[in-house]
């Protein structure tokens, strides 16, 4: 490099920024490149007499060229010091007008499960008694307190017209943590962050605690839902399987003798789709097993609060060990869409700076009505619920007993929103659904539920999609649809 | 392969699935493997024998193999057959209990912008006079009309009680089409996803149409909500700047010379830092170089139903050639966390399974309210608030040509939020905020708008943070730290 002047690009430093001077002098470097500015076969100054000029130290200098490198925008030759290489990247091959651009996208991971989410968030269709949305019941209704509480905060300007925290409205968290400590969870309000309802927890962790092609565990049958989003992040689910129990929690031993998935992802009371809630021996050793492998816990707990005798959850065991997620679709109304995670510190603002991506910060409006209604009216609201899923199931065990054959096996827990069913080997889901829709009925047919091929003897339905009295005639349609395939 | 037996597993093969034969096998295989079903050394049938006793095709169990040996599941030799790998996977290391899980999580490109959104959602500091966030004034106040809304829609369970579509509330879709078409875009309900906020959509934009490691356009200064959603999501931004009229879009084409960046992000319309619009020339030039670049452009419009004279967006240019982004929280409130997107048909699906995955669907209750709204009060909110802010334009304008030296330089377009201004050599931005602060007035120092170094000397004030008798005040507190800085 000549002594003299270097009549190209001198970078502007700022040595109070937070970026290192290294990638200031990349970055402007790599501008002036990409834009024309230092054209090719340009001859840079070597590292030496840059970093004087520059009054940066030599290495900072010879780590801002390296990069250019990696990024093919310049060539280093010994002896004969850094050009601007001939081109950045070979010149892209001009476009033609008749593709459209979507045509050269990034692959696109959907996997088997292409609209799953969508079939969950579906219409209710007119005229047909359709146990398929896990939606809370329509009585007890939470709507007129629930009325009142939006009506109260509507008229705070600093509720309705601001963003509020990401992490949450103050007054919630102290109360999703205070109602977390009354279930046995050590957990305070800055281990919390609100969500926009708990899929959203999902898509966190998936994005967070693992990276495409890492392995997890799941259980199988799982929600859809959370086997859509692991698919989506490319993550490689392990499925270990669900009885009355819960979890097979010897299955997981198992996988982690010569695994070490990222995370093990598990819904331990109410189970969706099964209802199954994991018994507490199979706590215990899932938490001891996980800590010893170093694996972490997801703990998708929707139903939790809704469980007969409402047992703590799992992060009760090793509150360090578990990210836990809940939200209030189940408990007052999806239309909130508010949730939250509860999370060790440590890894808190990395799970934030993902919820802040995905929306900034959860609606503030329904935070601060939620809050209210916490106050007033959750806990014998709950406590209704908990005695009409109760009454539901006492309803639909009576019309399965009437209607249906006895080769159709119910499965046993009771008291949340499913009752899954298995069909004798001579009938499939699928097919049934077919004839219970022509019928008019319809449910979930096992598949969807299973991170493997499966499924395709079971059925799930939600008793709490369908009014009260709607339950007994439509398990009456499905039992006709049985004969009909019999036959 | 012996003719005779296999004892092990015989995968139960579910014909009518939608997962291919050969994943049903493998699948199968790689969690009996997994789980010690199949345990180490053990030989597998051969392919055609294998092919032979489950009815598929040779080519079904090659591949179901293939993708065991990719995983290091099984071993082929030849000649030997294949058999189950001695392990898996090397065997994990005994894990320390004293090692906490979180230590081994995947690295996180965090990179300069740790907590930028969280900043920008950060609270109002009392007694201070704060620019700091981009949020609707006080006044005009669209509170009681949206109370009104949300009473309105309260009682009816089907809007509170569901999770809605994915897609969006239907009403409220095709109120945004009829509204995009009034400003001259060809766009249907059927192009159109609401959105739980527009940041929601850059994320979308970034996770669907563009890859870690990929590069895009970005503007300088721009919104640093997403320029840190695109540095979280490993793009590199190459950024171009902006001036008086918008984009510089020379430069947009030099770039285009030589690279091909997955998209360009632009905000044309009071382009926030800047309250810039692009021109028309401008704007014509940068559809017709990145249609024959094949590069879409996405475009982000917060802020341009409030421009003066409501230019038509940059998508009635080319509709199929821009993914749009806006949203409600300018216009009426940032609660609502409420926006959309509009983009061409054969990409809609993609975009919505993310949207599905960030939060499953955006509250039908927030939905059903500001569909409500714009028939009855959103436009003559709107036509209110335009004045608003040309008004506190011109407050702040004679505040400034009061209190502040004339080195001091404000962004000339008017009309937006924002108010941007540069400082004389001598003084920097952050060493001005240090200052200001003490004397009771905030504002965002320049910096966090830039991808690459530099806005050093730059500030931005959000007029419309403050109430409207604050500004001169504010102002005036800003002009008296400049002399302090100075003295």
């Amino acid at each position: 490099m000549s002594k003299g002047g270097w009549s190209g690009v001198m970078p502007d430093l700022d040595r109070e920024s937070i970026v290192p001077l290294y990638r200031q002098i990349y970055e402007q470097l790599r501008e002036a490149i990409l834009t024309g500015t230092l054209p090719a076969s340009t001859r840079l100054p070597s590292e030496r007499s840059f970093a004087q000029r520059l009054a940066v130290t030599r290495s900072t200098v010879v780590r801002a060229y390296r990069e250019l490198v990696v990024d093919g925008l310049i060539e280093q030759r010994v002896g004969a010091g850094s050009r601007v290489a001939l081109r950045g990247r070979p010149a892209p091959a001009e476009h033609s007008a008749a593709i459209p651009w979507w045509v050269s996208l990034p692959s696109w991971r959907v996997g088997e499960y292409p609209m799953v989410l969508g079939e969950l968030a579906a219409k209710h269709d007119l005229g047909r008694i359709s146990f398929v949305q896990g939606i809370a019941p329509d009585e007890p209704s939470p709507l007129g307190e629930l009325a009142k509480s939006f009506a109260r905060v509507a008229s705070d300007p600093r509720l309705v017209l601001s963003y509020g925290d990401s992490e949450g409205y103050g007054p919630l968290r102290d109360a999703i943590a205070a109602r977390m400590r009354a279930r046995g969870v050590k957990r305070e309000a800055a281990n919390t962050i609100v969500l926009t309802g708990s899929t959203q927890g999902i898509m966190i962790v998936a994005q967070s605690l693992a990276e495409p092609g890492d392995e997890i565990i799941v259980e199988s049958p799982s929600y859809p839902g959370a086997l859509q989003i692991f698919q989506i992040c490319g993550l490689r689910a392990i499925a270990v399987p669900v009885d009355d129990d819960g979890m097979r929690v010897d299955h997981v031993e198992a996988v982690l003798r010569t695994r070490r998935p990222r995370f093990i992802y598990t819904m331990p009371s109410l189970h969706n789709p099964t209802n199954a809630t994991m018994n507490a021996d199979r706590r215990e050793r899932l938490v001891t097993i996980a800590k010893r492998a170093g694996v972490p816990i997801v703990e998708d707990d929707p139903y939790g609060p809704l469980a007969p005798g409402d047992a703590p959850p799992l992060v009760a065991l090793a509150p360090e060990h578990v990210v836990y997620l809940s939200t209030f679709s189940k408990t007052i109304a999806p239309g909130l869409r508010v949730g939250w995670l509860c999370a060790p510190r440590p890894i808190l603002e990395r799970l934030l700076l993902r919820k802040q991506a995905y929306d900034m910060a959860t609606s503030l409006y329904a935070q601060a009505a939620v809050t209210d209604y916490l106050e007033r009216a959750y806990d014998e609201h709950v406590m209704l619920l908990r005695e009409e899923l109760l009454l539901r199931r006492t309803l639909a065990d009576r019309a399965i007993a009437t209607y249906w054959p006895s080769s159709f096996r119910a499965s046993k827990p009771v008291g949340g929103f499913y009752l899954w069913a298995t069909t004798p080997r001579e009938i499939r889901a699928r097919s049934l659904l077919d004839a219970a829709e022509r019928l008019g009925a319809s449910f979930l047919f096992g598949g969807a539920f299973f991170a493997m091929p499966g499924g395709e003897h079971h059925l799930r339905l939600a008793l709490t999609a369908v009014k009260r009295d709607e339950i007994a005639e439509g398990i009456r349609r499905i039992g006709e649809a049985i004969d009909a395939l019999r036959s």
